[in-house]
């Protein structure tokens, strides 16, 4: 029996090459048991003209699927379904299902109900003329096409066992190597093998250390504002948290709390006001540590968007007493996409650290790791942060001045870069209605709210990023906020 | 000043091609502060001659060096290291450490004092001629080729969102839909979008599972003997667990205890005997199930490896009260360095996990899934799968008749395939010391000891993987072991 050519659509949707979308659509008819063992596919003149497409393409698909057994061809009569294409199984109509379950009772521990994680961000972000969002990466600012030399040298024969291999709980050696030797020496850090764990980005090695140090009722300091997703971790782990008020230069260490048994801080950045933490301060809060007996977990958030001055050693790097676990990423200055992090800490922590992922995922995908260790040794990545130091500093002025110009009032914004500007808006305007309506200017601003800790917490404040729109649109997409402003009211 | 050319070396364990290793030489050496800005390179000639290289590999790695900023050249007078080339920051010497933290006192939650989690299986398998290694992937059966094709599709700019997005609690929308659509209803399975939930492997779906399901003093009842990562999963968690002794058929229905509150159970290929749960033991283990209102997690173990008879549908698609949480992965198919499983069940179940997996990690790498979504999609999968059917069904005829000609013992092989099979040594052999001893013939067995629940575990089951030994090995290997039992002996 033939396949009548009319059954053949092209997917709107589907990605890819013309030919690869015409061999998907066969094998995903053959996968679905539509076409069956034996059928006649359309000549591919016949098919080609039904799709519009050239014969040579419906050729070299038909050539790929006889290849892997979905086709077979005999001679000049044509392509058919082969005999040893799979088939679906017929397991008979489905069970009916009428959920008996009472999954209030079945929850162990419940997840979904703390805060929204900045989960509600909108992912069409692109789709905006004036995206002030921030941590997603810029296709003009990433250097894409070295990325993919990259990942391609990665999936060479000389790579199977880093791309295919199970490592157990081990880190793909040349990255962990990589950071050792360069990243961290960079950041005024030595550390050994065994102090250095590869994470699944910045999230997971705060989830990590927040499971090993500060669960089940330890009295944990955070800042606020803080990033709402650490506040989530801890909730779901059973910390007892107190929140620390920050001012402009950061996490005030004579206002850590005593009885205070582990710290979490961002001195490089802090989020979500930028400030930078002064090195008076990096001492004071590492002898207020030792005084105390705490821990310091310190998320070296941003360092390399210092364009404006050099970063500040991390306070790792001043640690003489073992007491900071410090957490590295890439998502920022590569992409967060990419899910790639570090943790760095004495071995008998990271030893922990390792067990924990290794129970809960194994290791980062090999692939991932081994790609990311090329892009960094071959220099691409610090061309790349120099790259975006120099846009973002670019972006910056122009921020800062029609910022001036259009009267619109900063709250913070640090002294050594970063990707972003804390802003508040005048009293009694709620930043979450504000943003709702500057949707309609296709302007995208980030409410402020869910950053404090508080139960009424200050809803005026607002966070701009500058590590997605292009430098030219931000002074029209300033103007419309401080249209938005003067038009109010946006009471909340 | 100019840099002598004879501190350049060609590290001997660096990778990639030559252009690649040359630009990352001198790339460290910048990054390292050995190479300062303004020193003279040598000539492209000179260092060519140097290090035994054509002349235009050293002027493309330069040109590329050049691009990237961190060389400037001169015209005639030759290359310079830029003035804008990173410069690695002086922070002084590094604070001296000496450890004053208490680490035991410091630990909420300790993870790395349980069972090994076959965490000490050799990363160098592939150095053993009869490596009998399970669960890694064999080069030979891998389609390498296609997967590179796919991975660089993945990386071109129509995918560039799905590269370097940061999906926040999302999953790759291709490949969520492709097992919606093809994978789960070959299992008989239907599944809505928000009953499925991508994971980094089924390590990490069975460790969602267990922590919204099975921790914090749950009744759960496993199999013995069983996955020791599972045992390790619950007992970080807090479970209270039951192993339940496994016959030839799989899990007993009738010996989970009344108050259990959930089973975890590997229905296709019972870990590690291999056996198959028969159709009548699914429906009487839901039934079971039903009557003391227990949850059950189905790993669905090398379903996609039953070569001798077709697979039986899943527990899951048998399940019409939603008491059965599925499991799924791809590393045993694909390759465990992949890191993707999957997760199906009730939507308020896939709503917890979610969140969790959103706290612990966010989302599995983007390129990753759109990479597998690639190659489900086309059709490479479902023809590796019949592929590695074929070779695994050729090598189990090999293994079975090696064993029965040099008298070695089955203790299970399960009926429908799969890719290891598991033995017995005659009484009072402990299998470690026979491992061991084996190591010495470049034979690579696995213990079974550590797949047992008891303290005092039996120690003469052992497992033979066929998965990744080329079936011209297998008839030496066999002989191997069979002579080392012979010689003895190997007492515990």
């Amino acid at each position: 029996m033939a396949i009548p050519v009319e059954t053949f659509h092209l997917s709107a949707t589907s990605q890819g090459t013309l030919q690869a979308r015409i061999q998907q659509m066969v094998a995903e008819g053959i996968l679905a048991g539509r076409f069956r063992p034996g059928e006649k596919l359309p000549s591919t003149r016949g098919l080609a003209h039904h799709l519009g497409v050239s014969r040579i393409t419906v050729t070299l698909a038909y050539t790929e699927l006889l290849a892997n057994d979905y086709l077979t061809s005999r001679g000049r009569s044509g392509y058919f379904v082969s005999e040893n294409a799979p088939e679906p199984p017929d397991f008979g109509p489905l069970a009916p299902r009428r959920d008996q379950v009472d999954w209030d009772a079945a929850f162990a521990q419940r997840f979904s109900n703390g805060a929204n994680l900045g989960m509600n961000k909108p992912l069409d972000w692109a789709r905006f003329r004036f995206p002030f969002i921030y941590g997603q990466a810029d296709p003009k600012l990433f250097d894409h096409a070295n990325w993919r030399l990259c990942a391609t040298q990665a999936l060479g024969a000389r790579d199977f066992m880093a791309l295919t291999q199970d490592q157990y709980d081990q880190d793909d050696a040349e990255l962990a190597t990589f950071i050792a030797r360069h990243t961290l020496p960079r950041r005024g850090i030595q550390a050994a093998p065994d102090e250095i764990l590869i994470t699944l980005g910045a999230q997971n090695a705060l989830w990590l250390a927040a499971q090993i140090l500060a669960s089940r009722g330890r009295r944990v300091a955070i800042e606020n504002p803080c990033y709402p997703a650490l506040r989530e971790i801890l909730r779901q782990g059973g910390a007892q948290v107190t929140p620390v008020d920050v001012d402009q230069e950061g996490l005030p260490p004579d206002a850590v709390p005593r009885d205070t048994q582990v710290i979490f801080t961002t001195p490089s950045h802090q989020c979500p006001t930028s400030a930078t933490l002064p090195r008076a301060r990096r001492e004071a809060l590492l002898k207020r540590a030792s005084q105390i007996n705490a821990l310091i977990v310190e998320d070296d958030y941003e360092f390399e968007m210092s364009f404006l001055k050099p970063p500040s050693p991390a306070l790792k790097s001043l640690d003489e007493e073992g007491r900071v676990i410090y957490v590295g990423s890439f998502s920022k200055s590569l992409f967060p996409g990419l899910r790639l992090g570090y943790l760095v800490g004495s071995a008998p922590f990271i030893r922990e650290a390792r067990a924990l992922r290794a129970s809960m995922l194994r290791h980062p995908p090999g692939h991932v790791q081994r790609t990311a260790a090329y892009y960094l040794s071959l220099g691409h990545y610090d061309a790349q942060v120099r790259r975006m130091g120099r846009a973002l500093g670019d972006r910056r002025k122009i921020m800062e001045r029609a910022i001036a110009a259009h009267g619109l009032e900063i709250a913070g914004k640090g002294a050594h870069g970063g990707s972003s500007i804390w802003m508040q808006a005048p009293e009694g305007v709620d930043s979450r209605a504000l943003a709702a309506q500057l949707h309609q200017d296709s302007v995208l601003i980030e409410p402020g709210t869910p950053f404090f800790a508080q139960n009424a917490p200050p809803t005026r404040f607002y966070r701009l990023g500058y590590s997605s729109i292009p430098s030219e649109r931000i002074e029209e997409g300033i103007a419309l906020i401080a249209a938005a402003l003067a038009q109010g009211p946006q009471g909340g």
